[in-house]
Parts: structure tokens; C-alpha cells; sequence
């Protein structure tokens, strides 16, 4: 579907009278940073950009376009990876930038209401400022919105103790591709009040409705947190570790990162700074966190005994601030770092049973060697989470039909293990086709019938999730 | 619509043949336990009842019942309060009592694999004897089916720092009311593949569609608890306790109940056992747990010393399983105590947010005292979930009327105060009225678009959850 340009055009001056003509972009230039995300999603132009600042603007703009015909792309902070917020057929993106408040923090009911647009790490600070704690935390937490994290459903290191976003949005206000506002959810974990149309729209990527408003649930600032970070002479012996940790002992770390040669060493050039341990196989990066300190450095002790029992060469531990920072930054440079590795910039984010790690890992690299491929592999150990970069050693003009392969292979063999291919990135418009492969027929064909409930006229977000 | 009798006739021969006669009843006395549920729904015969085995047996079922035209009510073991499986059209009940295995406890991936009619005790059991943990634990889960929490997304006491059924279930495997097969959600607690079927499904009551299987998240089992009953001469000083351990001290007890002398007497009176503190205006029991048993003690104290402090008139501490059971025996037996005070026995299942309880039960005891009915007040205090039942003095004609009325303004109550009107208990057939005063029109108009995507026959739990 081509949308003219007339339409277009028509729509820019109804709705410039309507929102003020700063917020509503038709010039080449402006509309060109839309156009993309932070992934490997080719460049789509949107006819216009829109910048509604409330609820009934986001109304007044989606029956504008419903009448117009005119497909709508919902926008948070552009920083997602797999292109769902790309205007893949152009028409008109409805950039929910300009909605940044956070409306309340209801201390009292452990609560907070925020605009789609607030940036997740502002969001932090507002809340842990009074020693509350809003714990999903993807990498990009410094300027991605909750808006984005809620339709993708982000998780973040955090998730194997504390949970992904879902498990914190109590409500949402939302509007449909007609423009009829809708409500569910208040500051109340419990709620059966009919289908939780909060549950339907978290994860579905702007397809459903637009998120204009969110209540999402606060707990208690653990005020003790301990770093610990190990690194190992080989891969096998950090999954050793983890298994020891999470399985063995059954401890509940409140992250337990992992990260291979490739990431580390990306990392250290991009960050152009020492990184230690840049000779080791594998980095685990281990936050305990809790209420008492005792029990937190105790559990640290053992957590860092096992490392080295498993062969880690050193255990550094940070208990302030500024150290916990200087440790994590590593870790939080790897996406950006890994970008750089070769122009191909796709990252897989497969989830498998916390299990079969190293197995998935195994079947990985196996399949990258036979390809003649490199492969960069860090996530989330204690939730099952690798995200891998696959890059080129060397120019080789048809590397990139090689990587797609490579792909292929990596998502099947995380599906052969019990897992998933798409973890906390969402499927956007990059991975409909990987998508397709992972789902039943029916089950296809009934989240299909659930689009159309919600968005019967198809304009909002096509192209996206579904294949 | 009425089921005409010749059709349930043909179709439990044709049933009998696939499922073996003993699995198809439609004999009077034989139906009429799937005629009710635990609540106040009246009694309604269904023409026969089916109990299929597995999955295939399931999906023919509800094919035929499809095609011969005949509504199904699915039912795990019928203790909703609801009326949510109460064949309320006739018809079909389809029972899972059969599908009752644990077909995996899975400890190195942390999950739980199991068909819909395990009773959640009996799950319980099997995985905290391998040191893991499923924290819901509605007060019946000596007696209900997994599959009946996730149809009504059940709660319980340890909801506050646990998290309801929804938080726990990763995947469901269900059959559509077409006889359509869908799987969705592995053992991961991430998965962005596609809109989420597994919590489309959570929560629908069975009207969208049938779980045959879930795969349920786990986590380790605290090995430390310690249980505190605390009696306060008025609700007043329970609730600035509550107040203060919960967002003064931002402690996060696994429980923090609360049972006004109304549920505290019927529990006695129903146990026939002498109850502690039996002329407390309120009691608290409050459960801490953890893996560090110094830091469990010191949280206790700590709990005790504000109840004391807020004028509790003494604290009891159990820290063994046979003193914490006869210390929960009165809260657990609440729900069958209150029955015994009239009989009229609907339960009120409101939740507010948390720091808005003590005006909800001011409003709620106003309201009742002006309609001269009394009430028990008991519920999860952690969390804002309090349940109501509403109970006579003596005789009176048109009690049942003031009732429903009394009902009434405690909804109105609860929503006033940013609360619910159904938080872990379902719509069902009971609740539908108070429902649609509570959602939006769009809201509700989306839900039954919803309903027709699963279900466009609506032959599926008709007349349930949506008014």
C-alpha cells in the first residue's frame, strides 16, 4: 500500500491547525530521523510525523487518520531493534515524544502513572529518589521510553528475580486505531475485571492501540546491593558457575550477566578505556541485592566461592555507587559496541530453558565455524536470555546471505532446545518471518483474529508482529 | 436459549462411544454436583457432563459440541465463588477432573509442567519436596484445580511479594470452542513471539477457550518462615500496624492478613476448637520468609515490635510447620465460616489500593450499619484485597434485597476509591451486573470483539464474565 501524497498533505495541514504546526513534520530532513530505529530495519520515510501532547490529541489524530485511510506508526524513543516503530509503509508517525510526564509517584499505594514518553531511567531516578523501585531494566534504559517498554514488553537483567514489564503495569489508557479511548487496570495487583485488555496490549508492539497512559506497580528499594564480577578461562566453566548458582544453591541473583570474548573485547574498544580481564573466555557479572546487609554479603561470599571453585581467575567485588557503575559499564556498552563490529548489526535475542544454555551456545558457535562466521554472545544467564551479534571476520561480498542463514539455524536450534526467538526486543518487522516458523497455524491465524478486534481497519502499525 | 433434550441425548451416545460410557453422565443425580460451584449461584442442571482424558479427547468434544449446536461449560473442581462453572444455559459441562496429572517437575529449568485438574495443593507438595516453590495459594487449594486459578487468575495471601497466578504461568496449551489446538509459551520467562494467547487466556474464565496444560514458572522455596498473630482491640490499630510495616518500614511480608471478629468467631465457631484472641476487634497474621534465617528473625522482631507499638495486646510467633498450621487453620477456614452466619452466602472480593483499606471498611461498615446488616471483613492487607461477607442479624423478608443493595454501595465504594469490584475470585455468572458499571463502554464493547475472535459461536461458557 503506497500512501499519496496528497492525503498526506491534507492530513499535515488538518492536523497542524489541530496540535500547532510545530508539532506536525513533513519536511524530508525532519522525517528522516523517524525513518529507522536503533536496529538493522531499512530506512522507511513516513509521509508526516505527529506530536500529540495528550490523550484527546492522540484520539483527535487517530480519526484523522482512520478517516483518511492513512496508516499510523506508534513512536516511543526510536531505540528499538527489530524496526516496530519503522514506518514500514509510510503514511504517518504518531511520536508519542512530547507526553514525558510522570503524573504521579503514589508512594502510599506503591504506585507510580506515567506518560508513554517518560525515559525509563527517569523514571528510576523519580521513584528510587523515595527508596522505591521500578526494577525492569533494559540496556538502553538511558533513553528508551516506558511507553516502548511496555509495548515490547522489555525485560533487562533484572527480570530472572524481579520480573519483566509485564509483571508491572497494573493499567493501562489506551486508544484504538478509531480513536476511542479505552481504560483497564488501577493500583491494584489483584484485578478480574473481565479480559485484561492490559495484558492483550503489553507486548503487542503498537499494533493493538496506542499507550497513552500506564500505572505501573513500585516495590521497595533493596537498599543493599553487591557487584561481583568473575572472569573464566572458558565458556564451560562460567555455565558451570551459573548452574551452581541458580541450580545448585538456588540463589536469586538480581542480575547474573554473561558475556563472551567478543562482547568484551567490542566493548572495551568502543568505550576506548581498560576493561579488565580482556583475556578471559567469559565474564559473569553478578548483582545480590536485599534488605539485610548480612545476608547480602554473605550470599555474595558464597556466590564468589563458587566462581572460584568453577575455575574464575579473580572475583571483583564493588559494594558503592561509582564502582557498581564503572563495572556495569561494560556490560550496558555492548549493544552500541557490537554495532561496530561489522555494518551488519542484527541482533538475535533467544531465550532458552535456563538448562540448555550451554548446549545452545554449543549449537551456535558450531553453526557460526561452519558457516565461517564470528559470533558475539552476551544476555541474561539467569533467565535463559543470549543475545548474539553475528559479524564477519574478514570482507566476503556474500556474507550477508550467509548470515541470514546463520540465523535461521541459531533460532531453530533455540527452538530445538524448548526456547524462543524473541525474547525482549519484540518481532517488529524484522523477525515476521522467523515468527511465522515458531507458531502454529491456528495460533497465527488466532492472533490475527485478535487484530482485527482490536484494529479492524488494519492502519495502525501494519506490517508488524504478524506475518 | 434452551438446550433442546434430544440433542444432549444423541450427543452423549456419540460422546459415550469416543470417551467410554463411564465419562459421560446424564443421569439426574449424577449431573447435579455440576449444577452449582462453593458461592451462591443457583443450582442449574447441565444436560450432561463429559470428563475427556487428554487433549484429543478434549478438542473432539468440542467439536462435536460444535456442530450439534450445544453450549459448553468448562469446569476444573467446581470451587469458584463465582458461578463462573455453573452450566447456567444447560448443555455441557466439560469437567478436567480426569486430566489430573504433574506430567514434569523440571528443576534444572525451574518450571512445572501440569494438566488443568492437579489440585494446587498436590502441586504444591510436589515441588516443595524438591525445595521449589509455586507461591499461589488460594484459601481452597486443599481442594482447586490449577486449571480453575489460571481461568480466574487466583491470588491468595502471598500475592503481595509473590505475585498472582498470572506471574507464574509461562505457557498454556488450550482448545478453541471450534476444537482448535493452540500452544503458546515455553520455558522462558521471556517470550515477545507474537501477541501473548497464554495471558489472553489467563483470567477468561474459560469462555475464550479450554486449558489442557500449563507451564507453570518456579522458584526456590524460602526455607525459612515465621508466622506472627497479632490481636488489636480496634481495626484502627491494625491498619496504622499495617500502615507502618508495610510503607513506613517497607518490609514485604510473604503474607499480612487481616480477619475482623466477625471472621474471626465463625472460624471458631465452624472449627469447634478454641480460637486465640477471640475478643480481638481484629487480628494481623503476618508471614516473613527467606533464604537467611538471621535476617528472617530480625525482620520478625522488628514486625512484632510495630504491632506491639500500635497496640496490639500480644504477639504469637510460630516458627514450626505444626504451630504455623493451627495458626492459619482460622484464616483458612474463613471462607466456609462466614457460609454458616445466613444463607445467604455471596462473598464480596473488592480490592482497593493498599493505603486506601481503612476507609474502604469505614465506608463499607457505614454502609451496612445504615442498611442494619452486618458484615465479616477478612483479606489480604499487603496487597488492598479484602473480602466482604454481608450477613443478617435476624429474620427479616426483604434482607435479600438490602443485601444486593448493600452490595451495591460497597462497589461503589471500592471504585470511588480507585479499587476493583473482583480481584482474585472471577466474574463468573454472579458478577456480570457489577461489571459492567465498572468498565467503560469501549472497553466493554472491545471485550466482546475479543470474544468473538476465540469464540464466534459463542457456545463457549456463555453468559459469563461479560454482562
Amino acid at each position: 500500500m503506497i500512501v499519496p501524497g496528497g492525503k498526506a498533505v491534507r492530513l499535515a495541514e488538518s492536523l497542524g491547525a489541530m496540535l500547532g504546526e510545530s508539532n506536525v513534520i513533513n519536511s524530508r530532513d525532519a522525517l528522516e530521523p523517524y525513518g529507522k530505529d536503533e536496529g538493522s530495519c531499512p530506512l522507511h520515510l513516513p509521509h508526516l510525523v505527529v506530536k500529540p501532547a495528550s490523550l484527546e490529541q492522540v484520539q483527535s489524530v487517530l480519526k484523522e487518520a482512520a478517516s483518511a485511510g492513512v496508516p499510523v506508526t506508534p513512536r516511543g524513543r526510536g531505540t528499538g531493534l527489530a524496526g516496530g516503530a519503522v514506518p514500514v509503509r509510510g503514511g504517518m508517525v504518531l511520536s508519542l515524544e512530547r507526553m514525558d510526564r510522570i503524573v504521579e509517584v503514589d508512594e502510599a499505594n506503591l504506585s507510580v502513572v506515567v506518560e508513554p514518553g517518560v525515559i525509563v531511567q527517569d523514571l528510576h531516578r523519580a521513584v528510587e529518589s523515595r527508596g522505591l523501585f521500578y526494577p525492569p531494566d533494559p540496556a538502553s534504559l538511558d533513553s528508551c521510553s516506558i511507553g516502548g517498554n511496555i509495548a515490547v514488553n522489555a525485560g533487562g537483567p533484572r527480570a530472572a528475580k524481579y520480573g519483566i514489564t509485564r509483571h508491572y503495569v497494573l493499567g493501562v489508557e489506551a486508544v484504538l486505531a478509531g480513536g476511542q479511548a479505552i481504560r483497564h487496570g488501577r493500583k491494584t495487583i489483584k484485578n478480574t475485571t473481565g479480559y485484561s485488555l492490559t495484558h492483550h496490549l503489553i507486548g503487542s508492539e503498537g499494533t493493538l492501540g496506542v499507550i497513552t497512559r500506564a500505572t505501573l506497580r513500585l516495590v521497595p528499594l533493596p537498599p543493599v546491593r553487591v557487584d561481583l564480577l568473575a572472569p573464566f578461562p572458558e565458556v564451560a566453566a562460567a555455565a558451570r558457575a551459573v548452574g551452581r548458582i541458580v541450580r545448585g544453591e538456588r540463589v536469586v541473583p538480581a542480575a547474573l550477566e554473561f558475556m563472551d570474548q567478543a562482547s568484551i573485547r567490542a566493548a572495551a574498544t568502543f568505550l576506548e578505556r581498560e576493561v579488565p580481564f580482556l583475556d578471559a573466555a567469559a565474564h559473569l557479572l553478578i548483582q545480590l541485592d536485599g534488605k539485610d546487609g548480612d545476608a547480602v554479603l554473605a550470599q555474595s561470599e558464597q556466590v564468589g566461592e563458587i566462581c572460584l571453585e568453577e575455575g574464575a581467575s579473580d572475583v571483583l567485588v564493588a559494594t558503592g555507587s561509582h564502582a557498581q557503575e564503572r563495572m556495569w559499564a561494560a556490560r550496558r556498552a555492548i549493544l552500541e559496541a557490537v554495532k561496530r563490529l561489522s555494518h551488519h548489526s542484527d541482533f538475535l535475542d533467544v531465550a532458552v530453558p535456563l538448562g540448555r544454555i550451554p548446549e545452545f551456545l554449543d549449537r551456535a558457535d558450531r553453526a557460526a565455524s561452519g558457516a565461517g562466521l564470528s559470533l558475539a554472545n552476551w544476555g541474561h544467564a539467569a533467565d535463559g536470555n543470549i543475545h548474539v551479534a553475528i559479524h564477519r571476520r574478514e570482507q566476503c561480498p556474500g556474507w550477508l546471505e550467509a548470515a541470514g542463514q546463520l540465523t535461521d539455524r541459531i533460532y531453530a536450534a533455540a527452538r530445538d532446545l524448548g526456547g524462543v526467538i524473541a525474547s525482549e526486543h519484540g518481532i517488529g518487522w524484522l523477525k515476521r518471518k522467523a515468527l511465522a516458523a515458531s507458531l502454529d497455524p491456528e495460533a497465527l491465524a488466532l492472533m490475527r483474529r485478535v487484530k482485527q478486534a482490536f484494529d479492524p481497519g488494519g492502519l495502525l502499525n501494519p506490517d508488524k508482529v504478524l506475518p
